[in-house]
């Protein structure tokens, strides 16, 4: 099978057919041309962002996808459609090479399923060293933008999800913690497929003044909105949401608190929103059925203040992954 | 200097400022909300499309803009800008890194104001091993969208510019070809810095019916043509463009014209066009001093037929650059 044929015989069901993608037979393609098109794009990396040699191409898709449909779904954007760049290794001769890609396309195919977007074009290389891939997501604009920069002083800070458990499962996958089976399992697909808010992130236009998703770590992605907003925040540590079995692990002194909220990866929402909100956002998640924590409010000094439950402050060397 | 500042001091003025891009300071940015917007992505890879460790990254900024600007122009489509996907390799140490990044940004400022395109979003990874860029160019639908699937049978069949000499420059980057001195710069040049006919790709709506650009090797590209048209082509080796130095090395066979018209990276327009077109077509192109030849023309049999100069049909082994 040449690119030709593997453009034709995989990509092209997942693509908007002749309508936006041409097909995939050309060099370019559509957005559609009504709304406002908004748009984020993200690469994930072998060894980083997804293990090294990972049996299941199909986790790769959708961890691809996911991280790009967790940045449109804190700004409160409504995905419909990606374009792909895909570096793929040399070291995957050509048989190996197509069956992978049949698994990556299987992937994208359940989660466009899943999430109801498209493909509309991309672009292939084969490299000399470990896959690199990159995704750029296009959405529409509902009633609003959710901003970074708009947090207002004395907002309520929130956070969906759980925090730390895609950190922990790095951990495991580095070989550098290793714990029962089943928690093994557990973590490892917190990792390996992380599941954004996206259905909440296009409701978030009715309570957020500003969010952010946590992809470099909780305090680094807050300080984030300070940064961009011109403002700070206070938080309590005891107020940040962990899942039972990370508490577990937390009291094994398996893992530290430090390393859990600086992380990152967690592919939540963090938010702030007016006091008034605070009954209407509890009792939304409740009927939803999504966890929305408040773990402490905006301030006018700049600076990311933590406290812990003895409103002692705590110092952090990093807040999070630091690019470079 | 960090990322955060690297964004804000290298990036933000080369961007849309608010209006579009956020300031660069959040995960999303805007597309304008009028006319029809049309994509094209394409990545480049150290070793391939530039020199391992090529030591003015302001080339590489411009090689990666006007491979897209070349999709762009041979679909007809007015470019407006661009959202970048940077995979930096870790052997460049952080003081190495933002030198690198400067350099980078100027090239990428000096093609923003050639090509009037602006910056409006992107994303960073480091990686273990070389330099892999991928940039999305957006752009305005003019006209018509000049497609590779809409040649007609009897269609005249015409390139712009020269053919090979980016192949050239390729194998002297490769030592595989040592010309003199003044030979060897230019021809590395053409490798280094192509020069899509971004402006006749403005016009083209006004002559062809189905077009692309030279990437993979004119055969290739031709092929595709042919293959997204359903149609065949004829064309004569005696009628492909060469350079008056291209004709030297070939006569010192130097080169072959089979390397030639298969190794790619020409960034020049394929396109047919009505046999009527073609008084209109040499005189326009003698008006506004661009290189415009006729190589042959579309035929119905669903072949690529290249004939020399007795009639005689050659063969080839590979059409072009195969990505797998």
């Amino acid at each position: 099978m040449d690119e030709y044929e593997v453009i034709k015989k995989i990509f092209r069901p997942l693509s908007f057919g002749n309508n936006l993608s041409l097909n995939l037979d050309d060099d370019v393609c559509f957005l559609p041309n009504r709304n406002q098109i908004i748009l984020g794009t993200d690469s994930i990396v072998e060894g980083d962002h997804f293990e090294k040699n990972e049996r299941n191409p199909s986790l790769i898709a959708k961890k691809l996808l996911r991280v790009n449909l967790s940045d449109l779904a804190s700004k409160g954007v409504s995905p419909f459609g990606y374009t792909l760049n895909l570096s793929l290794p040399k070291k995957l001769n050509n048989r190996n090479l197509i069956t992978w890609i049949k698994s990556f396309a299987r992937g994208l195919k359940e989660d466009q399923k899943k999430y109801n977007i498209k493909l509309l074009g991309g672009d292939t290389v084969i490299i000399n060293s470990n896959l690199i891939l990159s995704l750029t997501l296009f959405g529409f604009k509902k009633k609003k933008i959710i901003k970074r920069s708009d947090a207002i002083i004395n907002d309520d800070i929130y956070v969906t999800g759980n925090i730390g458990e895609s950190g922990i499962g790095f951990k495991i996958v580095k070989k550098k913690l290793k714990l029962n089976k089943i928690l093994n399992t557990y973590f490892l697909k917190k990792y390996k497929l992380p599941e954004p808010p996206v259905f909440f992130g296009n409701e978030l236009f009715k309570f957020a003044n500003s969010a952010t998703d946590i992809s470099d770590g909780l305090l680094a992605d807050l300080n984030n909105i300070n940064l961009s907003s011109k403002c700070g925040a206070k938080i309590f540590i005891d107020n940040i949401p962990f899942s039972n079995k990370t508490i577990k692990i937390i009291k094994d002194k398996k893992v530290s608190i430090d390393y859990l909220i600086t992380c990152g990866e967690d592919y939540q929402i963090i938010f702030t929103s007016k006091k008034k909100n605070s009954k209407k956002i509890l009792s939304y998640a409740k009927k939803k059925n999504i966890k929305i924590t408040k773990i402490g409010e905006v301030i006018k000094k700049r600076k990311l203040i933590v406290l812990d439950n003895n409103n002692k402050e705590l110092f952090f060397e990093n807040l999070g992954f630091q690019h470079f």
